[in-house]
């Protein structure tokens, strides 16, 4: 006797294909026989870590057989010297996609609605159909949030509007006036969380800052991570700076040791280091420059990016590109899944990888 | 204008309360500035984790910045090589915690019910809860899981009975008919998740291990967890074997980077040496017997237990106990909460720690 345990499983789940997650380096060697491979897929930081954050993590080899701080104290205590929230105000979460689930499970019921944009994350309509949700996404305008659009397009049953400034794949942005325009125009008891994974790449002195706003309205999360600008993708940290009532809800929901030991000091550590964020920043705008110039002088167009990945336009379905690129050993997205059949993304690397790069890409379109 | 988001989370999230961990021991030395404390209340590895891991740890510092591996292929080929299941039977979870969290979102809807016992992990009954489901607790037999009365109570809504062996925080367990007799009872559609956080310390040579049953049951999940016998708690890694069906619903609901890089080097290290897990089984036979024998000595009943913890009758509320174990510099844990109010539960730690716990446990009670 047997049953259909996928037929079985709650029905967003049914529905659900997974993440596509950029190809690891050693996959890669695996699959082609190669050697020598630059990857540029997965918006990581090419300056790697600061090495207090080596320090911190030497410091933790002493306890590998204890729980972590289901609290994770130091680390609240971290962000609250380093950005003034109370502790009640912190979400701690295994990376910020921790994050954005614990706001889908907590607050979006079976057949409620979320609403984010076309070109957005893919985990913004993952985390709504996980939980049953209906997603609703509204077209892009230039690539990126028509934020009037997203606010009518709120029903009486949505409970969450996902915004991500910059956004990823796309890099677009939007300014201050435009936020506070849309968060006139949003319902009080609907979330908005605005993801600014990428905030600290971005060098206009005008630009947004989610924290700003968060005493303002009791109806906002922000969301950030470690794995850029700070370079800990592998260990899974991010946060939420949110009302004490939301931070109380999500802290329900969230797995008592969801972030581990490890990441916990790290993050500490990195916070201490604003020098190694300003060097990350810096190295970003000139290898942004470097394949703004390399991709126009290929003659290819690109969409204008505050993040620290740029998504150019091959004139081409972009997996044919993409896959002569990996034969070449330099690993970049294909972002077709995201509507974009013709755009590859391209994370900003090192002078060096930026230039290799430029040069694979110019072989692989002659 | 603000709204209550307390009130307008989901339903089973309002009524959840949170997991309480363990007191860390920073956190107990900021509270009673105590300098020198033990701590036996989490059934954490006394004797740390295998020299391996270390290594393994330490070749990760050169990949900090860059994401793990969303696959976990080489901890799966170690789980493959070592217990022989395919790659496509094996669900890799933040924390055995994250393994049942999934369950839970992948096959209970709200309103769907799920089946544990009494004094079982509190994580069954937070799992449940938090999508929506129904918990039916079933009262104990002798502290342990009356799996007659399990299958019995399993209900036409129900998705998930929620069994462990060795049970946490009771230790108790169950033999391998009283298992198959309750597997041939359990309806093919209903899942059952064997919970085998502690089967590693377990020293009879007839004692059931689940792995053997998942290729005859398509309806059974065993997770296991290298926090334990490992000695990987603070990494946060363990690991489900199911069908392939049920492994690939499980795999859709999980984060795509669940597990740190950290934790997957470390507990592909931590497989390949043996001889560690069996030194630490040694050690907590030896505590085990220890620890009867002291609380024999002192007049106190306990549950007997197969696991690296032993749950103890004070004979009086466990909480002022516990208090003075505290001021002792002495952490267990109170399981009032598990609805043994007159219980503690003690982990076995080095034969040091054994004996500082009973001296100051004499004390107390004196």
């Amino acid at each position: 006797m047997s049953c259909d345990f996928i037929a079985l499983a709650n029905q967003g789940v049914q529905k659900l294909l997974p993440y596509q997650t950029g190809k690891p380096i050693d996959e890669l060697k695996r699959e082609l026989g190669l050697d020598d491979i630059i990857k540029l897929a997965s918006n990581e930081n090419p300056l790697g870590c600061s090495p207090l954050v080596i320090e911190a993590i030497q410091a933790e080899l002493k306890q590998v057989a204890l729980y972590p701080d289901g609290n994770g104290f130091n680390l609240k205590q971290a962000i609250q010297q380093k950005f003034g929230f109370e502790l009640n105000c912190i979400t701690l979460g295994n990376g910020s996609n921790d994050i954005l689930e614990l706001v889908a499970r907590a607050y979006i019921a079976q057949g409620e609605s979320a609403v984010y944009s076309q070109h957005a994350f893919a985990v913004y309509p993952l985390a709504v159909q996980a939980v049953g949700g209906v997603g609703i996404e509204v077209p892009a305008k230039n690539f990126g949030h028509d934020l009037e659009a997203m606010a009518a397009a709120i029903q009486a049953n949505t409970k969450v509007v996902f915004i991500a400034n910059p956004n990823n794949p796309t890099g677009t942005w939007f300014e201050r006036h435009e936020f506070e325009q849309f968060m006139a125009q949003v319902p009080a008891h609907v979330l908005v969380v605005l993801d600014e994974a990428y905030v600290e790449y971005v060098t206009d002195a005008g630009f947004i800052n989610g924290f700003d706003y968060v005493k303002q309205y009791a109806n906002l999360i922000v969301s950030r991570t470690f794995s850029k600008a700070y370079g800990l993708a592998s260990l899974r940290v991010g946060y939420a700076i949110a009302s004490a009532d939301v931070t109380n809800i999500l802290n329900r929901v969230r797995q008592p040791f969801n972030v581990n030991s490890f990441a916990l000091a790290a993050a500490t550590a990195a916070l201490q280091d604003e020098s190694f964020v300003k060097q990350s920043r810096e190295l970003n705008s000139a290898g942004m420059a470097q394949l703004e110039q390399g991709l126009s002088a290929l003659g290819l167009g690109f969409i204008p990016s505050k993040g620290n990945f740029i998504a150019f336009d091959t004139g081409r379905p972009c997996l044919p590109v993409f896959q002569a690129l990996l034969q070449q050993g330099v690993i970049v997205r294909p972002i077709a899944n995201y509507g974009l059949p013709n755009y590859l993304r391209v994370s900003i690397g090192l002078e060096s990888e930026n230039a290799r790069f430029l040069a694979a890409l110019a072989q692989v379109l002659r």
